[in-house]
């Protein structure tokens, strides 16, 4: 067990992407600044006209890594992140500003001053809905308010389509090129995302803002099936291992990557003040499992769980920060029997927990039996639920089975009683599930659920591949994401194995950002397939430095190209590493299109046409042959 | 450049598998012995009663590492495998031995003093049939005969499912159980492949099995939806880099891991020589792409290759034992315009090397025009045909484009052709298409190709993200070979960027496995889900040396888990390092088992019935709740 460090400025990564800068879009409702990152490309050179060029248009992408790769931010993991959203929040006045923190457990920890060196310095006393307020974002949206916290979530949707459409003209029909998706009932609209539309799906509840009035560092998101495929990124201490400078560096590394919302699962010593550090710093919404530090409160004994401690531990996270809870209320005694004959019983800790609670008590799972009371705790802060799925399936063979489904049927009732309380709820899903199993995951989700976002694990596709977990599981999540699942909860190399460090943090965001795009391709998410043009136009021109820049991870992809020809000539070279020139297939298209140029075949038709007629010759020469 | 290095046999990987053994099954019809191998696993420690145990019957898994990974096989890379298939080959009586070689270009290379250092010492003259005779597997299976290459694939594909059904006995519905695939039309038999079945597919070309007599040391296998689903991994020198001995060892290296068949695809020095000593070492089916060769003998001038050049590379390669060779014969002069307005035009090497030929000739292609005389020198030592798609997209914009399906109808037509001169024949496919596009490139296979097998690359679902391909192209080949494609082309972490060393060839080649069988559970192929339940129930019950020894990659498995905690101790430990024992779900779920029992509700209906009571009466309490 490593000893608490705190963490320092040098430990976090700050730098920004290569040829990539900051760009801030203003609002038009609200005096907003939403961040993006351009990535600027070089110039093409015309093939076989030397000295002539012409330019690419920069590319702008989403961007969840937040000020840290803004040079001219500065930067204090002592001070925290600044607090964005908090005008916003204290504007609408239906808050109040606490004297001190609410809940006992979390008082006890602040004076407690054995605790004053590990402690996060800059604490101000939480906010806390009037009585009577509905702080949500839902509630706001039934009312048809539109918050900024919605313009954001639109601009940044949008990515700068229509500024990309301008710079594009001609150019759209190669570049602006994307298939016509396959959306299973989604509807984002085709255009152009509008505050307003954010609004209607937030109301509707088929989208989610996690915005804790706590959380103000945090940059507005939304998970809903009609936006951009989201992905999450778990990290947190355990009993055995890690420190607080390591969380939060994680938590940035993860953000820096395309994590969009970040679950805290700490399960070690000082989970509270661990906790803190990470929201203060965090530019993403935080979720956390309630039951984990509830369950170290009462040293590990599930039995000596109750509702008065659960509902202390809470409030506490509520006010520090956390945006969304995962809560396994629809694990109900009577469906625990249905696990008995499982191969993998129930895998899921906080599903786990409440089985084993149920059954020493004998009594029905308190999380369900108070989930009213939760509900008036959630609006007061604007945390969203996650409903966890207590009962998913740990292997292929116990994927659909009848406890995980019931399940999922209670996670529905569960929804319209949130729902009624104007709280904000995603469902989790999945866990292990063979591709030909994945659809009916959906399929009963949306049936049951109302359209509520899905939130899954994987699927893992195969059980047989520990220490690729990552990869069994990509495999499922972007089948489940281009079905209609709204956000993808990561998996690492280390799943089932231990946990993860730096360099498994970042393989298993990469690879959920390749499922989540993959998803958004095969959905035909309006602007998604440019990047993808952008990148093969570079790779097709040769233009290294562009490709490098333009994919998910620059860094590797330059690393592995200077692997075997390290020389920057090579970077420039018109063929590449692994054909050498005469193998260049891209070389020799070239070739053909000039040849086809220079002989007054530079047209479909002309080419068509001159090709047909000698083609013909061969084509009767041929049926000759075949008969 | 490096010095040319000739193997030896330090650099070959030989150690067995971690609780591994070599096992034989002796052949029924042949006197042939198949390998397989098989996983030993530790007892089960019965839950709360010391000392007490279960045993766990051994698992046996398709094995593709040959002799190598037997302790009882000398090997010696400067002799040669063993020659496993050369008396079932001189027996049937229709081959004779050629006294030399009879390519011209073979003899210069065997005659060519200034080689010697380099070129494998024991060769022997090639076979080749007698004159009017066809000695290829689909030749023998038209005519009824069941061949040893038969037999042994049809033993082999069973993986001991009966012994195991012996074995298991009342285990069988936990360990046996297996969900109903979906298999879109794949017609497994339920219980057992006979070899009588084996015959029935390769002569209806559903299915080839790829032999050239003059490979002798390939051990049978088969390609074809109906069978397991099959990976090849490519390797090869470059203009660039690498040396014979790093391509041998590449070679062994992708088997032990899992590859199904090899392709060389050497472009750099020495390519004749290189193919020699990878063939004679290499326990699997070798594939090449002709053309490659043919333009190095041309000094890279596509407009200088004829058809007299290439015939006499088809025979140097035939004779020294290539099992399958791509030819690009479905580029067609007419197709060539309709890749000029794409994104990345022509990405195929063999493909543009075509087309330049026909673009500077102005004539349609000498592999289309001279397909029959092709034929003729195929089943004269029984090379199968993988018909090249020379216009396969190379980005998600060219995907499923006029250009890719015309020339997939156009080797349908060729399948027919070569199906005439009994050709055993695969149909090559997609390279980049997004997820909700690859069903139709399974659907056009299958209707224009006549179910010959189909054999893909990928395809990759995004082109974002370089370094990661291997990834973004086995949630393509999942789902394709879900589909029903037979076998699926690697990618590794290095596409589009260099060439693969050791450590990228094991990442594409495990990452492919996990394609496969993520295709074979989904499509409900026999017993494909018993490993899947084996290591599953490791896992639950704590037996970490099992669950390592049952993955894919058993070393890093253990690596992973030895990071977090390298205690031996932890190995046997009744929790793990992700969540130590409080958070420990599947020890919890262990409890509740207990509880049950103790509590006389250790069967469903008891278990059932007692839960069913108590929850009732919180239902109604909630429905009051909840009104």
């Amino acid at each position: 067990m490593k000893i608490e460090k705190v963490p320092t400025d040098h430990v976090i990564t700050t730098s920004p992407f290569p040829a990539s800068r900051k760009v801030y879009v203003t609002g038009q409702l609200h005096p907003i600044k939403v961040a993006m990152r351009e990535i600027s490309l070089t110039d093409t050179k015309i093939y076989g006209r030397f000295g002539e060029t012409e330019p690419n248009a920069p590319v702008t992408v989403y961007d969840t890594s937040g000020p840290y790769t803004d040079p001219d931010m500065e930067i204090d993991v002592r001070k925290g992140l600044q607090r964005l959203r908090e005008s916003w929040i204290v504007e609408r006045g239906d808050v109040e500003q606490l004297d001190t923190i609410s809940s006992d457990y979390g008082r006890q920890r602040l004076n407690n001053t054995e605790l004053d060196y590990l402690r996060f310095g800059h604490q101000s006393t939480p906010y806390r809905a009037k009585p009577g307020q509905n702080v949500s974002q839902l509630h706001y949206a039934k009312k048809g308010i539109i918050t900024p916290e919605m313009e954001y979530i639109a601009i940044r949707e949008n990515q700068r389509i229509d500024l990309l459409k301008e710079q594009l003209n001609g150019q759209y029909d190669v570049l602006g090129q994307q298939h016509e998706g396959h959306s299973f009932g989604a509807n984002t609209p085709k255009g152009y995302i509008t505050p307003e539309f954010v609004r209607q799906e937030v109301a509707a509840g088929r989208a989610v803002i996690p915005s804790n009035i706590n959380h103000p560092e945090s940059e507005p998101m939304i998970i809903g099936r009609n936006f951009l495929v989201k992905i999450n990124a778990n990290i947190g201490n355990s009993a055995v291992t890690s420190s607080i400078e390591e969380e939060v560096e994680k938590a940035v590394w993860a953000c820096r990557w395309g994590a969009d919302t970040i679950m805290d699962l700490s399960t070690g010593k000082n989970i509270h003040e661990t906790r803190e550090w990470i929201i203060r710093n965090t530019p993403v919404p935080i979720g956390t499992v309630p039951i984990y530090q509830a369950l170290e409160k009462v040293n590990g004994k599930a039995e000596d769980l109750t509702w008065e401690l659960f509902r202390d531990t809470l409030i506490e996270q509520a006010e520090q920060g956390v945006d969304y809870f995962t809560i396994h209320a629809g694990v109900l005694l009577r469906y625990i029997p249905l696990t008995a004959k499982r191969v993998t019983g129930i895998v899921s800790r906080g599903g786990s927990i409440m089985a084993k609670w149920c059954l020493a008590h004998h009594k029905e799972n308190f999380l369900y039996t108070h989930f009213e009371e939760i509900c008036e705790i959630m609006k007061a802060y604007d945390v969203a639920f996650s409903l966890g799925d207590g009962l998913r399936p740990g292997s292929i063979a116990d994927a659909n089975d009848a406890a995980q489904f019931a399940e999922l049927e209670t996670l529905g009732e569960l929804t319209q009683i949130a729902w009624k309380h104007d709280v904000q709820t995603i469902i989790e899903g999945p866990g292990h599930v063979p591709m030909h199993m994945i659809k009916e995951n959906m399929n009963k989700q949306l049936k049951h659920c109302a359209e509520a976002p899905f939130y899954t694990l994987g699927p893992l596709t195969t059980d047989i591949a520990p220490g690729y977990d990552h990869i069994t599981s990509a495999i499922g999540a972007a089948m489940i994401g281009w079905f209609g699942t709204a956000m993808l909860c990561y998996v690492t190399p280390k799943e089932h194995l231990g946990l993860p460090n730096k360099k498994d943090v970042k393989d298993g965001v990469i690879t959920y950002k390749i499922a989540a795009h993959a998803a958004d391709l095969a959905k035909g998410h309006p602007g998604a397939q440019y990047r993808d043009n952008a990148l093969s136009k570079a790779r097709f021109e040769f233009r290294w430095e562009d490709q490098f820049n333009l994919s998910l991870d620059p860094d590797t992809a330059r690393e592995f190209h200077d692997e075997t020809l390290p020389a920057d000539g090579a970077k420039v070279a018109h063929f590449c590493s692994m054909c050498g020139p005469n193998f260049c297939s891209m070389k020799i298209t070239q070739d053909v299109r000039d040849y086809a140029k220079d002989n007054g075949l530079d047209s479909d038709e002309a080419l068509q046409k001159g090709m047909a007629e000698k083609s013909k010759e061969f084509a009767e020469k041929g049926s000759e042959i075949y008969l």
